[in-house]
């Protein structure tokens, strides 16, 4: 079976477990584990912030975020189907406590143009209003098929959002694709964001952990949040270690791009409505999404529903062998 | 100053404030209160359900309802620009634990199609999604110009929500508007409805005060919920009379769509682009909102803002003079 | 049957209905209620504070103030039994979303000690615990049986609350009562709390209408979680006008006292265990409370269940006489 | 430096290294991973329950089942200085939503009485009142000073709360202490609660992670609530890995006790008021807790503060002999 599902599907390496099971740790709750100490400065470095904060999930870092950036009575705003919204069960609503709103693609798939963005926020309004606080970005949007906004275009959208005073968080889970496919240094596309939370795991294969980073103040506080939510962890340095590992595997993501777009170009020849991928997100149109699906599992080779779509995406699980094999077991169909 | 922003300005009246007077209270929160319960009782036939329950207001009525609707990593639908969605400080998101997902306006101004929200529902969800369980609908819909859901139309939308084993909240403090122009009684607006908010004060002209309804076990939930929320009173008895007197009210709203039916006319002659109303609320677009609410109080008119509108609403406290005097004072400028 | 059970019930007198009928009104959610505008005035001068506002009942008034003084993660103190931890449905916590720590009443009934105060407030916490933020008094202590605690004792609470930094919210739902009982102005007993919260219905008497009060910067802000909540009331000035007779009224809870003191007399003499009350609260100890309860119904008098004891409040709508024949009444059993 | 701090500073040995390293994995968001399925299944048989669940935190465990358990205006009982109470950043309150209430430690250090329990449990309320619906027991109670509640006094508490229609849930963060201290199975102490969080780090020795378990059902909502809090992780088998070593290691927590006796036994007789611990936990009253911190430390010794009291805890990193070494340090000083 070849799993194409998702990035998150990636396992540790052996060089990988061999930094967890030689890892130096502490207690992270109660001091500093100084190999968390140590992914912190680097992913900080990296991401051209302050400080930074590992976490359990994606999910945990950006609602984080939120908790810090929102209060009751505050609206964002994001494209629409981002990860916020669509896939962290509400738990910008219920837990951090704003109200979103989504904002349509028309700027290309996943990416509002700042023109929608300004009319979005809207101008000042009255006491018993909604006041609209924070932007979030996602980089690359993985609903949209693993999209990239440009820097151009980034700093577009963080302009109008700074205009109007509102905070901006980038929700850069596959921050490190948008990075490789654009040639461009990570750092390049948190200018502007507040914060950013990055994942260790998907495309960069580390088991677990993800990182939310920002001002130092901010990650005082986040420090905190974290607590809070029970995701502070004791040795954490054992995965802290995968993560270092993980962080060197950004440039081999080129190679899932690769492979994504040869997937993308032989479905297509196979007859198969399949856009073009950006990144290592191959998004198919298919008549019945359940069928499509068992089809495929029938031919051993596992995809993720998406309304109306299947989703295959490559990873370092996956070779360019796999990838031809898929074809071969599609085509065979 | 004619004070067109809203129904929400209507004073009570001398027959009003006399019942007020003289009305017979209790200890509602203890007890109950004699007048209250005439009331509710009185508004729960009218809505043809089993019970209901005096709320200080809609946006209290609404969240109520949602509370007990709703619970974390559940995802509500309402078309967009609801009430529940744009206008109540986003309670819906943080009070009530619901992420909200806005319907588009595909099937005419405030209302979806079946088909979208059908889509909207979508299919069954993997654990880690949002489950869908909450449809709200408005009627009348405010934001979009006081637009009318007809039996018809409404009765496909509310089979789709049923169909998918949603629940419906029916926001219906225009509903009033809704049956007057549609001809039929409020409680065949109200049909495969699970709960209703509807509004004493704005068109009939009540003080204070709005109602949540639904089964004899919703309204007991919702008791305890409006204590929880601090808007349990004590003798409240007074406010209660006023209801009853509005209610006498429904059949002159009539009168408020008639006059806005005067007001668009003569608006579009005087060269506005204000659309033909279906109740009581007109919308003209500007191109400059300040500008032109700043012309209009030159002009001894008070209109309200609405993202590229104006909105003028009707109400019983403008009479058909009063609107020949406002296009008399428009047509000056 | 004579109604002891709380002074809550009081029903508005003809001189109040006739002012809430007489009221002058406007939209209080738009603009501002002239007559609530009164109230407010007259409120805060009366309080000795920059600002109040109306509120549809004391719960609500007391959990804005939560809302606004505590966040995630931080704890708040108040006596034991306080109404805003025993008495609100948890609302300080799961709304106001702060952590209760009760005190004890080693300073007598419903009263910590400063140096109680000062142990629980402790020292520094490292970032993982909880921060204790806010002191909540309560004065007259209901559940304690209306008692009072001094200003020379309440000056002395504040200075270690505010020496550590917290907040210091009053809930002075009954606050008229003990400025009575210590023959001082309300004033001189809201020295030193940041927010207050006083009921206009209780023993003064209004149908309907708490306060919640404090700097204009903080009712500001109370305003809009006031909407939030969905306690924003359109013509209130109906209310209002009640509340400002209801001032009136605050010298005649006097004779209230007078007649609590004469109840607690009398049923010490018919072999009850009733404490001599401080203000209009008289509570006496019993065997079984549900047959005392059931015993004094069958006599004609409603008393008020505590936990092995009944409560019995004297209100402006039982007379010296009515006392009288409560005891005649009881001496008959 | 000899670091008696707590439990939690526990590093993960070599065979748990190496069985971190050797783990299988899977997507346990998606799927299920393998080892994560071994080590709940162990974990559940082990309590004697339907099925665990892995969690990050032992705050994230309880926490999970307070969601579950609880919900707007209701009120949960634990004994008084309960970890679920006093150091969970109030989790309990603003996230799960319950008002808690501390019961009185009347029958032992961390202990209250059954009577206690029912008097606080009171009888039935009217509906603006809150329900008491959820006991938390914690065995052994880490700060009462890891005091263990013996099974019959536990079970004479969960008749009492059944009885009255609660839920229990009980901390068993340090069961495996109470477990051998009583020379019982685990399962035996789990009799009657519905839910258990236990951990795997602290005395077992785990890097990171604690379960939560209870019935399917349970475990079955508690996987999508923590997802919900951005718990779940991908390849958590490496730290199952770790798990299921550190329950091999639970017959080795009495050698931690002994160590405790030992060391309170020797500070007795340095002249320290050190309690006679029944697991782990040392727990001496000292008159000035930062002078006697900053004394230990400059003798190489860590402890912890509390209240008026410095704690030291035994654990597997620190062995008889730096027991023995920690009273030379002291004796010296």
């Amino acid at each position: 079976m070849i799993d194409l599902r998702s990035d998150t599907v990636t396992k540790p390496d052996d060089r990988m477990r061999a930094a967890m099971a030689a890892a130096e740790v502490g207690d992270d709750v109660l001091d500093h584990d100084p190999t968390m100490a140590k992914l912190e400065e680097t992913v900080a470095e990296l991401l051209g912030v302050e400080a930074a904060l590992w976490v359990p999930s994606g999910s945990m870092g950006n609602v984080i975020a939120l908790m810090l950036h929102v209060k009751r009575g505050d609206r964002f705003l994001a494209p629409a189907a981002s990860h916020v919204i669509s896939s962290e069960l509400g738990a910008g609503a219920w837990l951090a406590e704003g109200m979103p709103d989504p904002l349509p693609w028309d700027g290309g798939p996943g990416r509002p143009t700042p023109e929608t963005l300004r009319s979005a926020i809207g101008g000042p309004q009255p006491y018993f209003n909604l006041k609209t606080t924070l932007l979030c970005l996602e980089n690359t949007h993985n609903a949209a098929g693993g999209t990239v906004t440009p820097p151009d275009e980034y700093a577009r959208l963080v302009a109008v959002a700074k205009e109007a005073g509102l905070t901006v968080h980038l929700d850069g889970a596959r921050i490190w694709n948008a990075s490789v496919a654009l040639g461009i240094p990570p750092a390049a596309l948190t200018v502007g964001a507040d914060t950013v939370q990055v994942c260790l795991s998907k495309g960069l294969g580390a088991p677990v952990g993800s990182m939310v980073a920002g001002s130092a103040a901010f990650v005082t506080e986040a420090r905190r949040v974290r607590k809070m939510l029970g995701g502070g962890v004791r040795q954490g340095g054992v995965l802290a270690a995968a993560g270092l590992v993980a962080l060197e595997n950004i440039d081999s993501l080129a190679q899932d791009h690769a492979n994504a777009r040869a997937l993308a170009a032989g479905l297509t020849e196979l007859g198969w409505d399949a856009a073009e991928p950006q990144t290592n997100i191959v998004v198919a149109g298919v008549p019945d999404v359940d069928l499509a699906l068992a089809q495929l599992r029938q031919a051993g080779v596992l995809g993720y529903p998406l309304p109306g779509h299947v989703r295959f995406v490559a990873h370092r699980d996956v070779s360019a062998d796999d990838i031809t094999e898929v074809l071969r077991r599609l085509e065979k169909e």
